[in-house]
Parts: C-alpha cells; structure tokens; sequence
C-alpha cells in the first residue's frame, strides 16, 4: 500500500454524532421566537410537513397551518390519484409486510388528474391556510401551473437529488431560472446536498432549498444505490452556500433541512447547523391526525423497479398540537418540539432562528449509558 | 458538496472513549492523599453527593460527611414541599413506569415552604456535618437567605446551564458578582461547559464550579434539546479556565464534574481530566442509605411541559460506605470507589489529586472482549 | 507514554463507513452505459460472478453471460474434481454445520483432473458465452494450457494475496512478464491491495486486477490470520496505481474489485472507489439458478490445516435475472444491481463507468435509524 | 467552549482496531522461521502461556516447553500456597458465579510457602523444560531466590503496573539494576505501556519486557481504575523504545505483548505492532490440559479489597497441540495459532518475527458483515 490514493474524501456528519454546546449568556425561552420566512411568507414555527401521502392530507395541511406550520401536499400522490383516498389508505395500513411494496407500486401506478390537483389545492385554502404543493421536475410544467391556478402559495420542486443541470432524453429538462420567473409563485427546490449545488440553484432564484438525500427513515437510498449525505454536514453545507449567495447578492434563500429528524433534539441540531426551518415526516406522521394511520413511506417507495424505502410503521403518540407544542410527560424527544427548540434557544443565549444558527456544535457520539451498567426500566 | 462549512465543529470526548495511561513512576495507594477543598472547607474524599431526591436527605447529607464527602441538598425537591417526604418518596417509588413522569410533574408543583428550607438545614448541621445547599438561578435571592441564615455552610446555585450572563423577562436575573459578595458562605455554580463560561463565571469570585450539560444517567437533555457536552471535554476545558483563572489572580476554584460517572475508572477519568472532585448521582442512589429505594431522577424530571429525563431504576447495590470505601467483591468497578482512586493513583505516581491530574490520557473506545469470543458467564 | 512510535498506521474505510455524494447535474438513468471492458472483451454489466464452486457452475457461466456479464470458474473446485459435482453440492449443503469444514476439506483433498478441466470450458464455449477460468499460481503452468487449448477467453491467477514477486521453496514461482506472453487470453490477477503491489502486477502486462483481501462474506481470513485491507481504501490504491501506470504506458487495466460487496449501494461505492467493475459472490450465490443450493463457502474455506471460512447459508432471493436487472419490490438493495448502479449514474450525472468513478465520496458511517425510536415492522 | 485544552490526549488503537497490509513480495509458509529469544534462551514459537494459575501448572509448563514455547509459573498462586492445588482448582471451578470472587479472595489469602516454590521449579527442570517463574515486585527479594536456586531458567517480575521507579512505605522498593545484577538468570519484567517507561527499565538491564496494561478478557483494571493502553498502541510504543535502547546500547530486549489476543489474528498483529512474542492467557486456558478446567482468572481478580476481574468461563476448546500448531476445522482464529502466524509471514514476504515487524498496519475496524444482510448460520 503506497502513497497516492485516487481521490480524497472527507468526514461527514448525521445528528447522532453531533450535539449543541451551551453558549456564554442564556435566556428565558419564553423571550425567544421561532418565526421562519419562505419568500414573503412568515411562519410562527419553522416546522413542515413532509409531502408523503402518509403525513400530509389536505385535512392536516389545514391542522399544520392553524399550528403556525406549513404542510406540503404532494401532488403526485394518493389525493390526486383516487376519488377515494381513505379507501386506499387503509387498504395500504392493512396489507401484510411482505406484500406491501408490490401494493404501493400498483396503487402509484394509476394516473394522476388534473381535476383532483385542483380540488385539493382549493380545499386546503378554503380552511384559510397557506398552501405549499410538491411536484417532481417530470411534472413540475404540466402540474404547478394547475395547482398555482386554484390558488397554491408555495410550489415545491422535489425529488431524490435535484440539480440545477439535468440532462433527460425523454422530456426536456426543466430550466429553473426560467420556470421561476414564469410561475406566480415562490419555488423550493430540493432535495440537494453539497455548496455548489446548492449556490447554483439559488443563483436560478429560488426561495427555499430543502436540504437532504438519503437521510430518512422511510428512505433506503443509501442502501440500495449507496448515495447519501449525512444531514449535519448537508446543512452545514448548504448553509454555507446560503451566506456566500446572501453576500453576493443580499437576496435570503431560505434552507430547509429534510428527512432524518426524529427529536426535537436532531430539530434543533439542524439550525445550529444552518438551517432556516425543518421539513418533518415521520415525527408528523405519528401524529394521531395524520392520515397513514400509524405507518409512513417515502416518495421513492413505490418506484416500479427500483423501490428504495418501504412502508414502516411509526405507531401513534398523540395530537399534533402535543407533538408540537405539548405540554408532554414523554421524555423520549418525540413531543413538544418547539418546546425544546425554545429550551434550546434559551441554552445557547438565541432570541431568534438566526441566534441559534451560531451557537457552537461538537462532535459527539451518542451516549448509551443505558444498559450498560444501569438497567432502566421503562416498562 | 464544495470547500467552505458553515462552521468549525471540534471533537468531544466522554468517559467510554478515553483511558489513563500509567505513569512512569508507581506510588504504593496507602500513601495517597485524596483530599479536596472548596473554599476553607476541606474534605478526605474528593467526592460530593447529588442535589438529587433520591440521593440526599438530610439524613444522607450528614452519613456522607461522616465517610469524609459532601452530600448537597435540594432546596426545591420533595423535603422542602412535603412535610412527610417519606410518603411522597414511596409514592414515586411504588408508580407504574408509564405514569410516573406524570406524576412527578404534579407533585414538584407543591410550593416550596420557607420554613422547612430551615429546619432541613438545622438538621444537617446538628448532626455535625458540613451543610451545603442547592438553588436554581430563579429561588437563590429568596432562599439562600433563609438556609445560609439556618446554618448552611456552602451555597450551589445550579441548573440545566448556568452562565454569568442571563437574559429574563420573568424575573431580575442573578448577578453572581453581586451575590458572592452578599452571601455568607462560598458559593459554586453549575452546570457549566466550555472554556469561556468558565472562565467568565470564575471571574464573578465563585468558590466552586459543577462542569456537566446532559451527561447523567437520569438526564436525556441532549436527546430532548441537542444539548450536551461529553465529559472528558467538559472537564479538560473547565480545567484549563481554573488555570488560567489561578494564573491571572492567584485564586484556586475548585472544579467538579458532575454527571455520567458510572464507575470508579469513570471517576479517576474525570481527575485526570482535570477535575478536583465529582459528584454522583446515581453510584450513591444505590446505596441501601439513599432515600430513592431503588430509584433515581433527575432535576429536569419534573418539568411541567417539557420533562427531560424519567425515573430510572437503579437498583440497590450495598451499603454507602462499600460503595465509597469497600472492601467488595464486585468487579465492575461500582464500589470501593476511593480504593479504586487510590490504586489509580499508585498506578500514575501521583501523591494527591493535583498530581492525579497531571497523568496521561489517551483516546480509546470501550473495550468490548465480552461475548466476542469468549462468552463470559456471570450470571 | 512518549513520542516515537514503532511504525505510521493510517486509516483505511470499508463500504459501511462510506457514501456517495450527489453531483452538481444529474442524467436520466436511461442514459446512461454500464459498460466494462477486459482487454478487447467487452461486457454491457460491470459485474463477474466469482470462481466459487457455490457460484459459478458452467451453466450459471452462461446464464452470466446471457445477462450481459461474466462467471468465471474455478479450475480447482469441484468441477474438475468429481464426475458428478451436484451430488457433491447437495452433500455439502445437507451437511450439519459442525460438521462442514471437516467435510469441505475431505472433498477437496480429491485431485483436480485435467479432462474435467477440458470438458467445463467447452460446455461454457458451447453455450456461446465468453469462457473465464481461475487458477491458483502454483497450479497455473499446469492447468492454464489445458483450459486456453480447449477455448478459454480469459485466464484468472488468483490466491488470497498475489504479488509479482513470491518466494518458495516447493514450486518454482510463476513469472507473470513471462505467463502473460506465452498464454494465449489476457490474464488477469488476483487478489491485490495496495498502491505499489498493484503497480507492480501490472507492469507484468496483465490486463484486469481483482482487488480485495480478506473482505468477503464467506471469508475470515482477516480474524484467523489479521491480514485484511477495507475494500473502499483498497480499491482507491489499486485505481490509483491503474492511472499512474496508464499514465506511463498508456495501457488500461481493469480494476475488479472482488469480494464484501452486499448490495447496490456496495457495488456503486466500488465503482466510486475507482474500480471498473465487481466481482460478486454471495450476492449470486442467492440466485435461484446458483450451485450452491443456498449456501456459500469460500476458496480458503477447506484449506487442509487453517481453514479460512466457513460455509454460510445465504439463502436463495430470486432468478438472477432479477438480482441483476430487476424489477423488484426488496427494498434492501440485493436486487436490480444493474438499476441501482444506473440510478447512482443518474444522480451523480454520469454518462457511464469512467464518469462515475469521478463522483465524489464521503465518510459517512452507516445509518442505524432503525430501531432508536421508532420500530420498524418489517415482518 | 474555547480554544486552550487541560491537556492534549492522543488516540490509541486495539487489536480490532488494526489490520495488517499483505506485502510486496510473498513467500510459501513453510520458508519462514517463527523463532523467539529471551537472552540466550531460543524457543521455535514465540508465544508464553500467562502466570495465571488456571493456564500454568508445572505440568502444563512443561508440556508447553514440548510444543516450542514457554510456560510461566505464578509463584504466588494456588500451587505455593496449596499441597493438593487440584482441590482448590475444583472448588473454583464448581463454585456459583455470584460467589466466586469472594471464594478466590479466600483461597488467595493462605500464605506461600518457600518449599513448594522449590518443589514446582524441580518438578518443570525435571521434565526437561526451561523454567520461567513469576512474581510480583513485593515478593521478588525473597522468593526469586528460591526459585533459582531451584533451578529456574528465567525470573518475570510482574505486576498490573510495573516502573523503573516505585514509591512505598511498607517495602523497601525493588532496584531493577540492582536485582538484574543480583539474580544468576535472565530477567523479564512487566507489565508496561509507555515508551519512556519502557526505556528506562530497559536501561536497567532487563532481558524481557511484558507489554499490556489492562486490555486482558479476564482483566476489568480499565473499568475498575481506569487505567488502560489498547495493545496495539503500547507494542509500538515499547518496540519504539527497544529499537532506540538497542540504537544506544546494541542490547536487543525482547518485547512481549502480553493480554488481550484472542485469535491468531491478534497474535499476528502484535508482532506486526512490533513485539517479539506474546504472552497468552484465555487462549490457552481453553486447552484441554490447562489446569482452570474450562475457566479463567486473573492475578488482580483475588484483590482483597478491590478485585480487578472475576472468574470467566472460558470453555474447552481442545488439545493445546491443535490450539498452537493445528490442524484445524475451526474458523473463528482459535486454533492452529502458529499456523496462522505462518501464513501471515507468507502473506507479509516475512521470511521471520523481525521481518514481520515491518509489514504494513492499518486502521481499519472490525468487519461486522455477518448479521447484517446475510444470516450466518453456524448451529
């Protein structure tokens, strides 16, 4: 074994790894916001929803609005697909393990209309809530004109990895600097991980970037196709390329870190390092609102031959207002995330979201103390 | 994913991933000193005892004077709530699991009574031993008086994260320079990690610093909120304020790690680290002494909306004085704990803890022999 | 503890501690090619099943080769050693576990007969496939000119650890600068790890490399012998050594790397790395159509005095039509290889093997979301 | 947290830590000479069975005199305190976990007694063997006497942490250059870790030096104290400071690791860290003819007041001729030892011990494939 290596490659890190440093002066949490901005759009809580069928109906668009949230419906998804999407939901939580990718796969095989896109987008703004849609950049030309039409405030552009270049020989690609101009509506584009990718996409206009590939716990990417960035070090990254592109140009992109977050511990690790705001799924989909009914599945599942992720079951903890807000006498992470943003805040001395982007973070192992000499029952 | 971060993240390190090298000179135990001094007060055993319910009453305050610690008592727990504090330990001891953060959480809501904040230090004090108290930033106007009035030998003010700088819009924050001055008696602070804090709270003319955020067994503050500091990093930084501090002014403060010492080798650990002495939590919540029964939980336990940490069973291991003194036949390192430090510091040559101090430490992960190969059979 | 160490150890990563990052643009993965070349043969997948008896039979050779790539048999297995192999196949895979070793070492005690070496060539040739054989260094002078005589493509030399230069007292060492001219198919050989060994194998002038020692599922030789180099590090030495001597000559040689690869992600890592393409075993060693009737062993496994291996049950998946090229609904990344390395194409924005082997790679421990907090149901 | 440390703390590496690098040249094993010397005294294979009494009987050393090593008696165990050792061993053996370590306080606190030293020494100079015996530095004055006189070949002075330089009130410290002169055979002393305390006994004259502090399957000194150095790094540290003693004085001390190897693969990787032989506890307690009958402990686990280990059931593994020189069925490294260090010198081009010296390590930890994807079955 000798000198040269083929090329180098440098450490990343997930939540686990990491954790926040308290910093030199503390506040009181109750004088800390949480406000996150997308374009003109404020938020009290920098909390979305993640657009997978099992968390975010229009019905809890609706709930994540009235919780000071944002809810992204997917557009590409059972809502658009089915007349009768409770039909299909359950059909989906009552299918054996086994079976139920090749169930997914059937069910995204049918087509998506036009018409369902447009009621659901009327429904969820009717309740009076803001309304983000997601579609992938396939069908970003043919769907968000429709959804922006009946009233969608936020398109998001979403897939596995998205780039500001794609080469497509069967469709022609979609140019972000222009689809941004033409359509009446902020854009998020995502999933993305690295600075460069990420300057260039925000360089096209873009309002938001939702940060992370392969992080989730619905997902398998990793697995199957061996990509993926570990969230800590895809927002550091991105976050990094938010200053340059804010330096460059004064214009804020707002950055969303997606997928991986189980805690309101791992939420908070996320702004430290860098984030604006956090899309959630399978934290909301445990919520007793959310219309998976117990189980959770990424937009990857049901790919036709090369499903990467599959359906999970994430049990039910409680209402979504608990979950996000509390008052909770679960000590696991899982409720009052916003109560420990706060308490977090108050640690690290940060009156806002962009306070807490510059305490300090450290590399840290999780511990397991439990088990090791101490036996903890919990039962 | 191009060349700027967002930030710098540095490396922590707890217990289980460092060990101490042996030195080049060996000193028989029986020729130790490991004494440590607070302020004038000076103790034979480098080693206080928790301002936890479960671990001080009164009645263990004084039984840990008397095999040479410092127990501290809460001045906000049970035995200041509850004229009968017996009941209401029984009544934690005997709940089901999944009701009890709950009930923590009702019964911490009882007010604190002035009156039995003097009568549990008078206790203390008639039976001879050294007395020292335990107050958030929030109560120490209020009820340092009233105990230091009462007899109290040593003030702690502590909480989550302490920092010489607190924001508040509830109540006129704590000024330690103010305070120390005012006091009758030393006073230490804590919890507090990193260099900076440290020195800055030095500064405000503390006797006493507690260095720990998030390291307890009884403690999932950094699962809940992301923060925490692992404790060999902890340590080392603290340490190098206190010498920094002693450089600048000549005044000694003494350093205590407390929380996630599990084992004797946890607690030489935190010596070499930098520490003067430690305090334990759930090592002495196992004593047949302690007045947990079995159990133990932490300050944070009980908060009304966002409870960090749960009851946890200890177990009872023996009496205090085999836990501290031996002799014992256990052999994973949870009793004899000041045979354990002496035979460490044998094994550095180290006379006393200052010397203890000045031994080597490396980087190196757990060692995990047990059911490789071998499969060991203790049962 | 002092300054001077013995000797530098540097770190090296396996698949596990690795992970792709996206590119800056992406590509439909219908456009992209798999292609891998071995000399002027050319293969539309980048994937040879390895010459284990478990694995490659002549049939499952050619059944490689209708699937776009190759099998190469080992000349010293049971096929050139009994007349009837599959009642030799069914005695191992019927065998207590106890038992086995002992019996694989009986088996292969049996002496390799060069008209069974003759007869296995022709029946793949006969199919129409491409023929690649493997031989043992002490063995290749003898069986090589048997199987090229009856119609073999590619020789392979391999043992454990193959250098350009082996001392022995038994045998005269095989010369590769002078087997490479006097056989008549490109040689490749095996196996290898490290920077200088690998440059110097190729200076013989062979035309493939198989990378990897110690890294196979079905191979201990690492915990019997502590030799063993993590195939991420090993392949990026061995892709390094290809470019410099491409660099001198002008000659490409094909980088395999061969063993501990498990999935998709694995393999696309490998390519990553730097290779051209994988050598698979236990993965094949699950198709319906393998030899080895769902079980695996390796080349080391029935050495007569130091076993290196064991045989493990590996199950059977599918057809290995599947296992290659999809579809599927397994979302554990065994099946759809050829999918899952199109798709990382895709992401990373490479047209085909050489772009791939530019992306960038991180170190990325792997994930463990599983079973933390939420429970996956996957039964 | 801020920039200036309490100490700088360097990382350390373990047998599953390291791997080795196969070499540039390789040899046939049966070319390479497994040779050790201990001052004048040559043994074929550099191992030693431990001065523990479950592993060295005098009849035991003797048989490990015939299979080219060399067994060391502890002069201060069960067979110079006890008439009938073979009584005490089988009340070991048969007595419940939960109370042996408070049997083998007992059992340990019977005097030694000078005649049985001289009788065990006789008993192995008889058979023919060399005679090595241990004891610790307390002891060294009255009982090494004895036991040369006897007839004992080489003198292991020997405690969990040995120094050039020893402190007490009770003894008058042991002079290593005093002694070494003294004493008519060679002496070997441990156990260490740490170059400049390696040196500096070495300057004393020593032949031998036991390398390990710690890291032993039957040894809790880590967890207990936690005082510990992974082998890998204190081999490299010592051979560091044999090679710079031999520089100086060309006196060329044998370093032998001592503690934690399990398999062959640990073996090979001490050597290759730098050691001349090993010592080896667990491994040869599992023989067949090893006095502990199926178990282990180690000389600190009988600590009156602050054991250090405990009796650990290690198992029978077979006849100690299969476990050093083979044949084997078995693939998990424990077995065939020498075998296995054979075919590492192959794989390394090492013709013998020196050679393999300077082969090639990485960092590179343990593989956990197995449990993974595939189920192993090995019932």
């Amino acid at each position: 074994m000798g000198a040269p290596s083929f090329k180098e490659i440098r450490r990343a890190y997930g939540f686990d790894e990491v954790a926040i440093a308290p910093g030199q002066v503390t506040v009181n949490p109750d004088m800390t916001s949480t406000r996150m901005k997308v374009a003109d759009h404020a938020f009290d809580i920098p909390i979305m929803a993640s657009s997978m069928d099992a968390v975010v109906s229009p019905a809890f668009a609706s709930l994540m609005h009235r919780k000071g949230g944002l809810g992204v419906l997917n557009l590409e998804g059972i809502y658009t697909r089915y007349d009768d999407p409770h039909t299909t939901l359950e059909e989906i939580a009552s299918a054996p393990q086994a079976e139920v990718t090749a169930l997914l796969q059937r069910i995204y095989a049918e087509s998506i209309r036009e018409e369902l896109v447009g009621s659901c987008v009327e429904t969820i703004r009717k309740s009076g809530a803001a309304c983000a849609v997601a579609v992938t950049p396939q069908n970003t030309k043919r769907l968000s004109p429709v959804a922006v039409e009946a009233g969608a405030d936020i398109v998001v552009v979403q897939s596995t990895v998205t780039t500001a270049r794609h080469l497509s020989r069967s469709y022609e690609g979609l140019i972000f600097s222009k689809f941004v101009k033409q359509v009446k509506a902020p854009v998020i584009v995502g999933n993305c991980a690295g600075y460069s990718t990420a300057l260039e996409l925000m360089e096209t206009g873009i309002s938001g970037l939702l940060v992370g590939v392969g992080p989730g716990a619905a997902c398998t990417t990793r697995e199957v196709v061996g990509v993926g960035v570990p969230q800590v070090t895809a927002t550091l990254d991105c976050a990094a390329a938010r200053e340059e592109h804010f330096k460059r140009t004064g214009r804020y992109v707002t950055i969303i870190t997606d997928g991986g977050i189980r805690t309101g511990g791992d939420l908070c690790k996320a702004i430290v390092a860098g984030a604006d705001g956090v899309m959630l799924g399978t934290p909301l989909a445990q919520a007793r609102e959310a219309p998976g009914g117990g189980f959770n599945w990424g937009m990857a599942t049901p790919h036709p031959d090369l499903p990467r992720g599959t359906r999970i079951s994430v049990g039910v903890k409680g209402p979504l207002k608990e979950i996000l807000h509390g008052p909770t006498s679960l000590t696991d992470g899982t409720q009052n995330l916003v109560g420990a943003l706060k308490a977090a805040m108050g640690m690290c001395g940060a009156m806002n979201i962009r306070e807490l982007q510059k305490a300090e973070m450290i590399i840290a192992p999780s511990i397991k103390t439990e088990g090791k000499i101490f036996q903890l029952s919990r039962n």
